[in-house]
């Protein structure tokens, strides 16, 4: 399954994060303005996890970031990865407000009926943090079947349910089609996607969340979906919440080339191959480290080796967060 | 979770057995007659795995055995609780060749685009029949999508998907609503539901597989439906494969109290309270049992120790009975 | 496996419990006396969790017991199958307090260097309660190792170590075997064996926690251990924990049967079979009882079908009761 | 904990590869001789597995390669992570026969008491490869102890037992410990240690067997093991068998950037900082990447995302071989 998961990737090679914060951040001069996004930094009172909001505004925003226009909301919490109970229930304090407010922006209410989807494979760990979540969601849904519609309401509680469609090469099915058809019929007004991501960095993994109102394209999270989950392809808004947990080897390497470069251009005094290295631009170095990478890494993607662990420890921080911003 | 499945199990005390097959043998004189219920037994030549068909043909054939008309095929097989591939081979064959005769009668036709539903709870190993079974599915209905509609039966391949549904009180929603969704977006010819039940006697857990076309029941398998799963409330046929997992104490306790009092009987000489007891029917015992046995075991059940091992072999074994049927 | 343990357990029919309080419960007249076992009951200020004493004193209420002579000390909490956290922690709290008592009676120290054995077999979930508590202990003994001998001391941290040691089925050796090899090489002071236990009362699964100072005995547990772990085997002192996982069904039916014939008994004013039964003695009514199940039960053991729930939450709150004691 | 073992593993950060064929292949003109090693390459009949065989025969081997004296026999078989059962039994049975072959040049004999030590933390999916492997083993040393000593030798079995240490992480004591402790008590003749290797490709991951005479040494393995495992330190030899699962985030740039400073020397024609880094030894080279490295990816580990499939593939294989080669 994995395998099939790696095989399809090949074509979507050039989507190498799916954290539009990285994206943003490979434009350079980080501090310069990018036309049609806006940025947007912060953190709550004393705390040391650092909340970033870009939003891509227009068209232009769009081909910039290669990301569709709406809201992408990033918590950066260092810590996440260790067992440290104080710490993640903060961070699902912070999470938690976040999803209030862009539910609230995306749906103009603060109470809603809603529909949570882990994404991914169960079965291959780093792809496993949406099934890993929904597991752990305190549905309410089937109260109002069985003690009449409005009891939720009545008792102050949302109207949350939960699935886990699995993985086109264990269903059959698209992720799209399953979600398209369980909403149909249960008819909930929002649905919350939780999925694996890809990112650049080696340091993000298992340390930021993203949230996005903009719901899931082609091509991104661990298990790639072929087919978008948006308000257009579902019919109700999306919220998407996910955590990378696998990094391309070909940024690794990027990212350490890019390194290796600047400091030699230093010591060789911007001559030679760091001078030509240099005139490249970020998408040139990319590709040729790419062919020099073939056919040893091809598009593989890697994950740290305590990944178990960490898929755990946010699985409960954000299924705490969600239930927070909910009940 | 399966508190709440145990809790809702009480008020469905009656139903002591999901086997069509148990519920004849009930019948006192077994060898009798039952007017609306026909029965055959057979073996495949040569083999130990007993056939035994139940056909429930009109209302009183219902009444009678409360239970739904239509085909009850149960194949007896005590080795399947061993670790034995060769045996485990045979009774997928002929499993293979039960579920190409039901499917072809249910739809009048020989190749299928088929649904198979892995029901039950994950988490609850003697609930987890359904979801192992799923798990070993070879599905490859996204081939169509991916390499065009046709793909499959030119290839001589069926057009198989596989979801795992989870249980209501995971997902806030009526497994019925789930499956209705998914059959109406992706169209399949005929459902297969996968699903673990209850027998009265201990000595069928894990050895006595179930088809059915008759779909499933409200207050059936251990995770215990609400909605039923028939042609009636989907749209299209059900074919509805079981093995017994659980055994309700007080099941456990009537036949063997049933034991004693024949036993005592001869005993006395039919005098004293065995006449007294034999003077019940077999209704009135259970209910003295049921009373007597409360509030110690209320309605619970019970399953072997050995139910993970028990729950792999037969996963697997359905899961390549559905395979040499479709493949 | 289980299958193996199943069978290895025939022999040992007669333990039907392994629970001292069970067989203190089982003498008739149950307020009364038996020479050579004292009795103390009660429970701390204010909880619903009762703590029960069974203390054998000598050969006299070795051979009324059939248990070696030592304390036997269980906590009775109903609502520990329940995700009830508060009274988890309520349960840990005592459960550290009798394991402290416990450890400085039979060391006459209050600080120790302990190696906790989690028995059982991981794959078997009623036989997975020891690998469980063992799986979540906080070990402490690897720091000596890297910061030198005294260290735990030094910061008021107890010496600790856990082993998973497996099944025979599983190892080729014997429990007694590794452990014995594993404490001459470490030199523990003190062994806590934690392992799954055999009730007679369905009531008691999960809700039942038996420390004794006795170790563990050929024939208990779920697993059935050949060799005793004791002071005299390994050379060191044993505390047990366990806690009921599995009633043999036999002792099921023998209840409800004993409840049967006393209804019987008063609804036919002592006559015929009532009075028959009524004159065998405990003994020879369950060997009739033992006889008539044969062979449909034989010798087997049943577990509630939420034990993986269980089997979670008590780990975490013994190995909880296990760090409050010990830290 | 397996931040711990990731912590652990900083100060041997040398250690780049546990294959002694990598080391080998990182000579220069890597068709030459080294004084002391002897290299020796074939295939079986018919097959595309690569068998390799590198002995370090004396300290100048020793120094030269960083692993101590004996036999290391590497099986390169690259559809190992694919399921593709033929291919699995092909590989099992030639395993085998380097597993016979290397016990009888161990001891002198071909019939062993055989202790199978699954090592690494089944917790963290990388290192769960020894645990696998012993949760698969068909042990048969017990039965010594139930129908009497010689029984298996009678029958033609051999006499294997089966541990899984776990790691110190969670057990509080040396692997080295446990193992000492249950040969001495258990007596067998040989220790076989199956373990999860570091290596430097990614493409040797799940497709390389390593086995290897020489035992368990500091520094190697994923679990980072602290006190070597041989036959000085246990008293009996030790035949390790390890398949590498993950590669050093630092292996993995060097290779490329090695690949990278190739081209740039080639297309600059050996000027600049080409010709610069072509002075560095392979040493220096990786001494400057690993500085520019930190601290982004410091001493990270990286494994593929489907190592969750390739952990289980393997754990079936290697026992196979190792039952083909003993039964």
């Amino acid at each position: 399954m994995a395998d099939e998961a790696m095989e399809k990737r090949k074509p979507d090679f050039e989507i190498r994060t799916d954290l539009a914060l990285e994206e943003r951040e490979s434009f350079p001069g980080d501090g310069g303005e990018i036309r049609g996004v806006s940025l947007r930094e912060w953190r709550e009172n004393g705390s040391d996890i650092r909340m970033t909001e870009v939003k891509i505004l227009d068209g232009n925003g769009e081909r910039a970031m290669g990301k569709p226009r709406g809201t992408y909301l990033t918590l950066e919490a260092d810590r996440l990865r260790q067992k440290d109970e104080e710490y993640h229930r903060e961070a699902a304090v912070q999470l938690a407000g976040q999803i209030r407010r862009l539910l609230a922006g995306m749906t103009g209410r603060t109470e809603w009926s809603i529909l949570t989807a882990g994404l991914g494979n169960s079965q291959v760990t780093p792809d496993a943090l949406g099934p890993e979540v929904a597991g752990r969601l305190r549905v309410t849904r089937h109260l109002e079947g069985q003690y009449g519609t409005g009891f939720c309401r009545r008792r102050g509680l949302p109207v949350l349910s939960g699935i886990v469609p699995g993985v086109m090469a264990q269903t059959g099915m698209e992720t799209a089609e399953i979600l398209k058809g369980i909403i149909r019929e249960t008819k909930p007004d929002v649905l919350i996607a939780v999925d694996a991501l890809a990112a650049r960095s080696i340091r993000r993994l298992g340390t930021t969340i993203q949230l996005t109102d903009t719901g899931i394209h082609p091509g991104s999270g661990v298990g790639n979906h072929r087919h978008s989950l948006t308000e257009e392809s579902l019919g109700i808004p999306v919220l998407a919440i996910g955590v990378p947990t696998v990094v391309g080897a070909a940024a690794i390497v990027h990212d350490t080339a890019d390194a290796m470069i600047r400091a030699l251009w230093d010591s060789t005094a911007g001559g030679g191959i760091g001078g030509f290295l240099q005139k490249l631009d970020s998408e040139e170095q990319y590709d040729l480290i790419r062919e020099l990478l073939e056919p040893e890494f091809g598009s593989l993607y890697v994950t740290p080796p305590d990944i178990d662990e960490t898929i755990r420890l946010l699985g409960q921080t954000i299924s705490d967060g969600i239930h927070r911003a909910l009940f």
